[in-house]
């Protein structure tokens, strides 16, 4: 029973994600459907591809996933499929899939009208364009039959961290929905510094903050600032029984800088 | 396998939908069980079955429907199913299924025994009636077991379209989670005005808006206002990168007047 | 099919819930997944109770609850898995399974490595532990096999009813996205007034409101409020057309009087 996910930034209200499953089931009645997320903010295609990557990696290989958030709908952008570390990748060519889709991966334009709605509405390829391909491959078609392989997609990378000194300056790169903030400064920075004195600061615009470095919420008093290494391996800044977004006044590229140095 | 879907108002943080789906479950464990949407705006029946209207049609034959928008639960209104266009749909007669369930339709009332729970609670029937109801067809009872068949139902239908000379004027009927404006005016008024110049005007408190009319979001720059056909087949208006909704002051009801003048 | 069911507040954007879900696929392919909502208010324990306790009563024997609302994670509190009513509950040991897994309990410490993710990280036992552990047991595993039995759990329990001559004063103890207010008063003690003059307040910080006891919302005018028996089996008390919360001025907490005198 081939696995199906969705994550698209359609929020709620409306039965667009419903018209996507309408289609995958008709073409691929077996498949088993899981939402990840339909509440990516509208039109943010950084933080649909924090969503996927947060949760791709747990499936099961074989799992197709669809992530739709897709602003440049029916312009100039490709529709592609990827195949990346035995599962398959399905959306829009805008960065969407590119850091749960990590390489080596082999990436496909969907041409074909097999994988194709007929007509395509011009603003709703994942009815028509992703649903469809997803539906196909979960009823057994293959990837080579979507259409030519391509060599590049449009990747979405971290902001490059910068050292000087014993100082790394990284940026906020997503804020969860509790207002827990993900930042680009990747663990390993911080096991480097076991037994030393680390020092964090995050430049907010309500000012600068300088939580305790830790392991979970519960380590600190309530209301107070924690950072600590976060599910996804980078070093995250929480506030205890709130948002640290909000007491912070954070933002996505909000600089956070770590200095480690030996106690 | 069958599958039930669900299209509900119930919101966030509940366990309304949950209850419903543990009853068709229990009713009927092999069904495939597909989330449509639990976020239509409280008790807005209209919303609702717009967002039912976008989804049902792409589910295989055979779906079973559920859609609970139901300020009038417990009252005067009958609770139905309704055969229509291979599939079923189970609700309150107070137009939510009218736009997904055309006809022709076989329509009946629920009052049998065997699809309602027992008691059943005067403001849940959601719970009671329509999960009962919708388990027993997926596990094999037939629709005509469910109570008498009935000639009519509440219909919510379009508003008419006002005619004069070569300017025709409908309406915004429904703002979707991005703030694009589904309106009334179907596609075919603009086909016949292929090779012509069309003048789109929409009468918003924020102003009188004249978007240009094209094909998708990327046609005009960020910011700016473009009308389209939507992929439901009505005229739509949406702001790039924005909410046209929000742009335009527009709700439910806003005036949109296509002319189409020989170029 | 064995089925799992997820009860959270990881919101919307983000993809957590996604991940949880992974887990248990990657462990249990066959499993049903059902969401029965990720929108508990961020670490609002007792709403997750609710919601779960609303909802988990309706699924069948077997099923497998997931409830993850845990503002203690990775800190003292323990993993817990209870086996309560022919279903299991798996969760943090903070109260938000205590509503819902209703005594005789059998409950379990999860400690097996084989039900937990290594390494586990400490803030995100949801995708480390909870997963894992239902995934192990809709694939067949015993709960025995989780860790040792345990004696006692968190308990929520519902504040104690004041009874004073005729009145009984309770609690508003949730309000749904609706606006309706549940409170601690079961239906008995209303049920005891029938024949009787029934008085309700409620002391919101809009001022005192008597609502008018009836059955369901459509028995008042729009706008009204009206307290009837919920379909939990509690007094609740709603505003047809609108939020009873918003219009009282009602929170968790709020004072909730029933005066029933003999007619």
């Amino acid at each position: 029973m081939p696995i199906v996910t969705f994550t698209t930034d359609f929020g709620s209200g409306d039965g667009y994600a419903g018209a996507m499953k309408g289609v995958v089931l008709s073409l691929a009645p077996a498949a088993q459907l899981v939402d990840i997320t339909h509440g990516v903010p509208p039109m943010d295609v950084a933080a649909g591809a924090v969503a996927l990557a947060q949760a791709a990696p747990l499936f099961p290989p074989g799992t197709i996933h669809i992530a739709v958030v897709d602003p440049g709908v029916g312009g100039e952008r490709a529709d592609i499929l990827i195949e990346s570390g035995g599962s398959v990748f399905v959306g829009p060519d805008n960065g969407v899939l590119s850091l749960a889709a990590r390489p080596p991966r082999r990436v496909y334009r969907i041409e074909s009208s097999m994988f194709r709605r007929d007509p395509v509405s011009p603003t709703f390829h994942g009815r028509d364009v992703f649903a469809p391909t997803a539906g196909r491959l979960a009823a057994g078609a293959h990837a080579t039959d979507a259409g030519p392989l391509i060599d590049t997609i449009v990747e979405l990378s971290a902001p490059p961290l910068h050292k000087q000194g014993g100082v790394v300056e990284g940026q906020v790169i997503h804020l969860d929905s509790f207002g827990n903030l993900i930042t680009s400064l990747p663990a390993e920075l911080l096991d480097s510094g076991l037994g030393a004195e680390i020092l964090i600061e995050v430049e907010g615009t309500e000012g600068r903050f300088r939580p305790v470095f830790g392991r979970t919420f519960s380590d600190v008093q309530s209301g107070a600032l924690i950072a600590y290494i976060g599910s996804g391996g980078q070093l995250e800044i929480a506030r205890r029984d709130g948002s640290a977004a909000a007491r912070v006044g954070a933002a996505r590229g909000t600089a956070v800088r770590v200095t480690v140095a030996p106690s």
